[in-house]
């Protein structure tokens, strides 16, 4: 595959694109390429590798995979070791309450009712390949333990929808239903929960944009209008979403498949217990532990703060004395100074904060796979909030503000600067605050930024993998000469297997990437879109590529994703919800600060009242939650698609396994007719009364309780007596009243 | 039965008591003493009742019920018909997900195992009576349409077990699940969630007593650091709440009957139209008209605040005046005028809106009783917000701070007060604040109404009843000669009548005036007892009190409630919440006022700053938020009881109903052993592996897919051409580097 762009250009075919060999999985192997001891290692594990896939029930192929790799092909043996899997699963499936109906008993008929999608054979494969033995699985998880040298277990692209995928996509506006469905079978509901949420997501911008565009016309910088539309917006939104993600979970039929966890393999128990509901053995952690290790949350976001912080901090103060005070030399390079020190600072301190969060969350130790993840997540959007918001926090709640008063501590880089040069006249002049920073920085975070964003993501690790790839060639020209190793592959299979080698070298898709994407861009919009309302119209054009270069992404990019189940955008839906309800906050700050005081670019203190910003910051946040409760109330009564086909499914199961268990109304009418039809009864009444009073007749010992019922015969002996009384009851009133 | 009271505190039962004569209900139909023309239509009604009840399997016998009134006795007349009822009525359970698993197909094992409690029986009973004609009942409501006459239909107490039950009560401080289950059988699960709120409440109630009377010693009024620990304690005690609901709910197998709804007889439908999901006929009426008459709730709100505040306002005024500035002739009997004003106005215009409130409900118009409620509810917590917090809100919000400024607005009183006198000197002194009026109040709200309420509650309906009694026999010895109404009872049945009479005559129980106390008595712990940290132990030994007392207005004060079912204390919940939050901001607003800002007494304004009240409140509240949090996540991964009963009832019935359609374990034992046993697969894969090959010798024309995996004969080939190319990769790297 020599130019995987060209290949979505062109309409012609790749070769080796053309079919996948029926191959469910490859694994990458990774030999070492130093010490003997270690070649040794590999060449055992690998063969506990074939025997753990074959005795599982994988057919495998080995075949060298480059310079120091192998390629295991694997493909599940026969189709009736799969069907056993679905059906396992399925049922798993009912248990949980994802599925309403438990699987058919006529196994063929089933499966053709309810055919296995590509997605679930894949899943099923993959969860044979990784599960731990002693629950039928082969055990193998990538990089762990004696794995290790297991790089990565994939499955190979359908390069052949791909390409009608991306073809589609870039000739439409709005993706729709059968869109996503046809992602959703290819990839599995996580990622095209993903791309649900985008285009939900998208739809939805082009109201901000509309409205944020006329606001930019007429209403100006800072209008309140435009913040309490903009935030009402966002409540819409994310109630909507949450509202769509349900309905969305039931039509793909994966409601409630968060509660089936995948156990992380990881996992360290203390000791085994047997579970009080099921019996079972379970392993056990205590969450004591845990939550004392979870409390180190606190520390590490005030790591985040301060390293973070302090960078941001200090090169705001660089940049505003350079620019703003500094009229010393090298004025022109020294501007860039600040953007070096961020860009070569920025990556380093995250990528070591983000390790740092990746060792906490392996240290909290948890026993599923999607707590762990959730708590990552949590780590990293503190991380990204610090990163994305605090220059723009910076700008608006100091510098303007205070700038006046901050300013002279800058004296240390004046003197600093003095010390460089060796001219008489002073090298700064006197500052001022610079009205327009903070537009500026707005729309650098939401225009720049974005364009820089959809570079790193698209181009960069395309050139980066052709540098490597030249680099990698000249080094084996140079270095290649006598025994260098030469691959030569059969015929019919060469370019299939150059094909694989590529994708072998991908790297793995992660949606989390895309979703603290698109959440810290709803941040934006949520707290600063007050500053310059056009933001959301730059959003509504990056979001639409977006959408594109991410299926792109995946597509060429990446290797393909393991189909996994999702019942919504998980811990980032908490995430959206806290960002839409700081920036009732935050646009209120914003309008009460900046709308009616022109930024005095001689900086005098303005006249601003601490109780009138907190009141205007509390009217707003009550505002908010009493807007919220209005429409979370209203979105709820709606009914979607999704519930409804809910509601009918579960009427028509429960109706069927009434009509099985009873015989098709049989038992069940009995009751009916019995307790509706009224002569039935009251007839059956009669009689019985009669044979008491048979009874009575004969014998006189009844108790007074058997008597009282006795007095009258029926209802018509209650009716005349009833009457009897009602007369007297008026004979008595006439009397008295005449 | 001449004193109840007394019945209670004797051992020896009274008269009448020993047997209910096993009757289900009593109704209760009072005859019009008036016109002729009534008479004809009491007895036509009198007529239809019969002919329905008989109509669906109800033995009856009528009796004369008073003066004017008839006493219809009714019981279910066969035991199968009850039987069918359960059944019928289990199953909709089963089909609302109440119940984890169907009924049994054999009906008499079936009820062996689960036996029907005197609360189904009497529930099933009521709707039986009470439900559509076309839904299989008679269609009897009281006091609604042609049933005008019908003024109650009651089950009748179990008196022997209400002796038992109050006289258990009275010696014991704690009440434990046993008891709370047997409340349920009697009287149903709305009444036992009651209890058992009330129970959970006064459990957790001992904290803040001993916290609160530690606080009064040591820490004085106005603590932040009681604030603080209050609004925690009310945090936990809300979230406990919620899940010990759930729990209850489970553990009583309720969970879910709140989706089970009762329609609402008087429900006026627009058009009918089928439901796109079960296609039965469903009765419509617009959401949209709907919404409009709710929007009436916010005019209702604001005329609440306008009438009662008002009133509260004015009285306050005058109560300031009199107590505080007034200083001339009859002081002593002017005090008692805000008093009495209040004491006139209050319950009649309190009265006035809760009628308001009533039709506006019912202007709503919904389709369920729950939903009217619910929206009753909301507005009577309106009207009782006001009137219980109101007075606090102005002295610690108005009074104190702005008394200087506003107390000579009072003068409108002083003119008034000069010209009713002659005498020359003037009537009013310089007014000073006085410092004890907010803890006076406090106090007066939290231990003196308290007391009144109880009285009022208990002892003047009952004290009202037997004036009310000795009144008409006094009024009917005036007049009563000549044709007076004779009752002729059966010397069986009179004793019994005597007292079927007396419990005709009594109030219906509403479980609502008691939850609403007891959320109104949470609201001045949570919002107020900052001021009076001694407030939670009043509520303690008030709560005791209430129990018991609650426990005697059900068995002497009230006809026997109908035994509902619950899953929840309903949309008191909510309430709860809302005060919880709102306690949070008031104690903060409360404690920055009044902790360091000793009351001037000569009024001079304190050194108040707006910004650090506002920052203090949203603090607090944030606070809150963040705590919320903490604790609803922790109170959550608690298990509880009941969540694992259903877990394990699912779990079973699962099993259940899986072993059933597979014929224990039979066909899904293959599958697992297929699956999990290895040699058995790989054996089959190496079978089909042979036969593809002796296929592959014959046949050439084989495709490359199939070619690809046919070139490594099973495991042991895979491994073999592995271990070679492993071989391969260290040689060439060993040349390498060598």
């Amino acid at each position: 595959m020599a130019d995987p762009l060209s290949f979505y250009l062109d309409d012609k075919p790749q070769p080796g694109t053309g079919s996948n060999f029926n191959v469910d999985y490859v694994i990458h192997y990774k030999l070492p390429t130093t010490s003997v001891n270690e070649k040794e290692e590999a060449e055992a594990a690998f063969i506990q590798l074939i025997n753990a896939l074959s005795a599982v029930g994988f057919a495998t192929e080995v075949r060298p995979g480059g310079k120091s790799s192998l390629l295991v092909f694997t493909k599940i043996a026969s189709e009736k070791l799969l069907t056993s899997q679905v059906y396992r699963y399925r049922i798993q499936d009912w248990l949980f309450g994802v599925r309403t109906s438990a699987p058919n008993q006529d196994l063929s008929k089933y499966l053709e009712e309810e055919p296995v999608s590509e997605a679930e054979r894949l899943r099923l494969t993959y969860l044979l390949i990784t599960k731990s033995k002693n629950e039928g699985g082969a055990g193998i998880t990538a990089k762990v333990g004696k794995w290790k040298y297991v790089d990565s277990i994939f499955p190979l692209h359908d390069h052949a929808f791909n390409h009608r995928w991306i073809k589609a996509w870039s000739g439409k506006y709005f993706l729709d239903e059968e869109d996503l469905n046809r992602i959703r079978d290819k990839f599995g509901e996580r990622v095209a929960f993903y791309f649900a949420f985008l285009q939900s997501y998208f739809a939805f911008m082009l109201f901000p944009a509309a409205f944020g565009f006329a606001a930019w016309l007429i209403l100006g910088k800072f209008s309140w209008f435009y913040a309490v539309v903009n935030s009402l917006w966002s409540v819409v939104f994310f109630e909507h979403w949450k509202t769509k993600e349900v309905d969305l979970a039931v039509r793909w039929g994966v409601r409630g498949v968060s509660r089936i966890q995948h156990p992380r393999p990881q996992f360290q128990f203390e000791r085994e217990a047997q579970d009080p509901v099921t019996g079972e053995i379970v392993r056990v952690y205590s969450p004591f532990k845990r939550l004392s290790r979870q409390l180190l949350q606190i520390p590490f976001a005030l790591a985040c703060v301060v390293v973070l912080g302090g960078l941001i901090v200090s090169c705001f103060g660089i940049e505003v004395f350079i620019t703003e005070i500094y009229t010393g030399p090298f004025k022109q390079y020294l501007t860039f100074l600040p953007t070096v020190l961020l860009t070569i600072f920025m990556p380093t301190f995250s990528g070591l904060l983000t390790n740092l969060a990746e060792k906490l969350t392996k240290a909290e130790n948890y026993e599923t796979h999607d707590a762990h993840q959730a708590s990552f997540i949590e780590k990293i959007f503190v991380l990204n909030f610090i990163t994305s918001y605090l220059p723009i926090f910076l700008t608006a709640f100091v510098y303007v503000p205070f700038g006046k008063l901050l300013v002279p501590y800058l004296d240390v880089f004046k003197v600093t600067a003095q010390s460089f040069t060796t001219m008489e006249k002073p090298v700064t002049k006197s500052w001022e605050i610079n009205p327009d920073r903070l537009t500026q920085q707005v729309i650098y975070f939401t225009v720049t930024a974005q364009i820089v964003n959809f570079l790193t993501e698209v181009i960069v690790p395309y050139a980066k993998r052709k540098v490597f790839k030249k680099v990698q060639e000249v080094q084996s020209e140079f270095s290649g000469n006598g025994h260098e190793l030469q691959i030569k592959d059969h015929p019919d299979e060469a370019d299939f297997l150059k094909r694989v080698r590529n994708e072998a070298e991908l790297d793995q898709y992660d949606v989390t990437v895309d979703y603290r994407e698109m959440v810290v861009q709803f941040g934006y919009l949520s707290l600063f879109s007050v500053i310059w309302p056009l933001a959301a119209c730059s959003f509504l054009v990056n979001n639409w590529v977006e959408a594109r270069s991410d299926a792109m992404k995946i597509a060429i990019g990446s290797q393909r994703p393991v189909p996994w189940r999702a019942d919504s955008i998980g811990p980032w839906l908490h995430s959206l919800g806290f960002l839409s309800w700081l920036g009732s906050i935050i646009s209120a700050a914003l309008v009460y600060l900046f709308n009616k005081h022109d930024i005095n670019p001689d900086g005098t203190p303005w006249d601003i009242s601490g109780w009138a910003l907190l009141l205007s910051i509390l009217f707003a946040e009550h505002i908010y939650f009493a807007v919220q409760l209005v429409v979370r109330s209203l979105v709820q009564k709606l009914d979607n698609p999704g519930l409804q086909k809910e509601r009918a499914e579960r009427f028509a199961m429960r109706k069927k396994l009434l009509e099985q268990t009873f015989g098709s109304h049989g038992h069940d009418a009995d009751l009916t007719e019995e307790a509706q039809g009224p002569g039935h009864v009251s007839s059956g009444e009669r009689i019985t009364r009669e044979a008491l009073e048979e009874e009575a007749r004969v014998n006189a010992t009844k108790t007074p309780e058997q008597l009282f019922w006795l007095r009258q015969r029926g209802a018509a002996e209650t009716i005349e007596i009833g009457r009897g009384l009602i007369a007297e009851v008026a004979a008595a009133n006439q009397t008295k009243s005449s």
